[in-house]
């Protein structure tokens, strides 16, 4: 075999976070030293990554340079709550993760309200990063307390929802069961202009068996009697929106994430879901990052071969395949097989373990283990 | 980077046993099962390795296409025993271990025995190879369970020591201490035309606070006073050597292995001390399959960058490197830093572990874990 590897290889590391262990910055800390082990002249580009959930914020900050953004939004039941989210530097783009203001960990204190539970923090947010002069707002769905289809979120926007006397509905999904008319004569014309995209991974409609009540309902505390008026309530949410939008939201694959939040924003400001990697892969800049490497390391806590589509490593290894670069992914769990991911364009993945060791020594010595595993696979690759 | 690789792949497989786990032969099979995986057309050379301890004699067996020789021999303290040793097809070369006739497991139900367990068992195998014409011998050292300077095996080959008063000294290290003379005369011709090499992995002198009885007679059972004993009697038994032969093994480095049984084969019968991992790929052809090969996976159930010397994973690495082929190491358990490994030659290493496991778990999947490793390993450098 003949080898040309170049005096100076450009390696780009573009990681997820490991979950319970290393943020994506940190790992591609521990992978850039590993790689610079084995070659103290690598051109080593660190893009960390995220999935749209957990970690995107920091993610789009490290990778942007942007700013962080606190304000004082309310909480899934309305309480105060410190939230932030994300300004590029020149403003123009935003990230908002809805768990900031409305995730279901806030309410853990109070216990689950899964008919009461809102979203109009986010919603908050959104129009803060508008007012900033935000005009493309991703918006990061998951991890949501709420089942209120985004009305909460729509409703800090300026839209009403009004029951058959003409009176605003209260918050929660609960209500959209009285839900007679919509009124968005209150969107602020900045907030129309606005491109919004929504990250999501799930396919769950918004109604019915696989939508977002049945499935989701559950995990945040609604029993069978909950689930069954939630989904009515999205059922009738569905009508209304396709009535007053024309854009028929109820079956949209996708629609059903954060408790039916994509669906309303979909219906409601146009915006456009996709795969939470793939967008943040697009929004820092990966494709470009990628041209001319040698070789891209990418990871996540556990690589699984057969629920590959849509995660951080196969939006990674199929952006390296179209320009032909070797894509490896280090995880903290590897579990085989990997044939999926292959043929997504992953040319091999490795776990950190480096023996019998329990989840507590790997995820402690994770740091150390990454470095080691990054210099022996580009000692192989490119040595 | 350009990747020239051969549209069939050649891939040496030339691993060490995986102790507790899997031997050479099963981890050939299981790396060559994950090799085909990502090239079903790849050349598979399994030369399965050992480091003239345990698994030696069924990797020459498999590699050699050998027959393994039955014998009815002594234990270490002369009791009957079955032992084997392998015989080559053309009856030319022999291995035989000395653990086989002449180890500590075959003393564990009567106790030890440090001063009176001798080497007679692994004598009877050797005079038996040579009577099926042998005239190539390697003997694997390690594992025993006596402390004799190898007087015992001489003995069965027909060596003649005497005390002062002519008689035969009866079998064991401890009954050297009246060693008078050696006689030779009954000496088989054929023995004497015989070729001995012997594998020894360790460099400690026959004598003194690093010789035999010092550091390995603990281990056999030696108290204090029993180590005392041994040493002087092995200091006798190196002089009367030196007298009769002209050879002097008292500080030569590896005289020591084996209780001393190295010592007595290099002055009586010219035997070469080399490493075990070293004849072992001379002898089962290893530099002739690594010519051409454009990758060469070897391993072991513990690689330490530490402890490097010797193994048959850096024997592989530095005959591979002679050659331009990367060598990469699978290992159950991996221990850092690497870097004396890479100095010998080492391309990278790997472990098996895909995430948190117990030694048991791993031990209980290492075949499957090791093709799925090695089709990574492969796809990395070879795609």
């Amino acid at each position: 075999m003949i080898v040309n590897h170049p005096s100076r290889p450009r390696v780009v590391v573009a990681p997820d976070s490991f979950k319970g262990s290393l943020g994506a910055v940190e790992v591609c800390a521990a992978v850039g030293e590993g790689v610079r082990r084995a070659f103290p002249d690598a051109e080593v580009v660190a893009v960390p990554m995220a999935d749209g959930g957990e970690g995107t914020l920091d993610c789009f900050l490290s990778a942007l340079g942007g700013k962080e953004m606190a304000l004082a939004a309310v909480d899934p039941l309305g309480r105060p709550v410190q939230a932030r989210y994300a300004l590029s530097g020149d403003g123009r783009s935003a990230v908002v993760e809805l768990a900031s203001a409305s995730g279901l960990p806030l309410v853990a204190d109070a216990g689950p309200d899964p008919l009461g539970a809102g979203t109009e923090g986010t919603g908050m947010l959104i129009a803060d990063a508008v007012a900033h002069g935000a005009r493309d707002v991703l918006v990061c769905l998951g991890g949501s307390a709420s089942t209120d289809g985004g009305a909460g979120l729509l409703r800090a926007l300026g839209v009403r929802f009004t029951d058959a006397a003409g009176e605003d509905l209260p918050p929660g999904g609960g209500a959209l069961a009285r839900l007679a008319a919509i009124d968005d004569s209150g969107l602020r014309p900045e907030v129309r202009a606005t491109r919004f995209r929504v990250a999501c991974d799930v396919t769950n409609p918004l109604v019915g068996p696989r939508g977002a009540a049945a499935v989701f309902g559950p995990q945040k505390g609604a029993g069978p009697e909950q689930v069954r008026a939630l989904d009515a309530a999205l059922e009738r949410f569905a009508g209304v929106l396709a009535e007053h939008t024309g854009v028929r939201v109820r079956d949209l694959p996708g629609a059903g994430a954060a408790g039916g939040a994509c669906g309303g924003l979909v219906a409601m400001l146009g915006a456009e879901p996709a795969s939470g990697a793939e967008l943040v892969a697009d929004t820092v800049g990966l494709p470009a990052a990628l041209d001319g490497a040698d070789l891209v390391i990418t990871g996540e806590g556990r690589v699984d071969g057969q629920s590959a589509g849509g995660k951080v490593v196969s939006v990674v290894a199929a952006l390296a395949r179209e320009r032909g670069v070797p894509a490896v992914a280090l995880a903290g769990s590897l579990v085989a097989p990997l044939d999926d991911l292959h043929d997504l364009g992953l040319t091999a993945a490795f776990s950190l373990a480096d023996g019998p060791r329990t989840l507590e020594e790997l995820t402690g010595s994770a740091g150390p283990l990454l470095a080691g595993l990054a210099e022996q696979v580009a000692r192989l690759r490119l040595a």
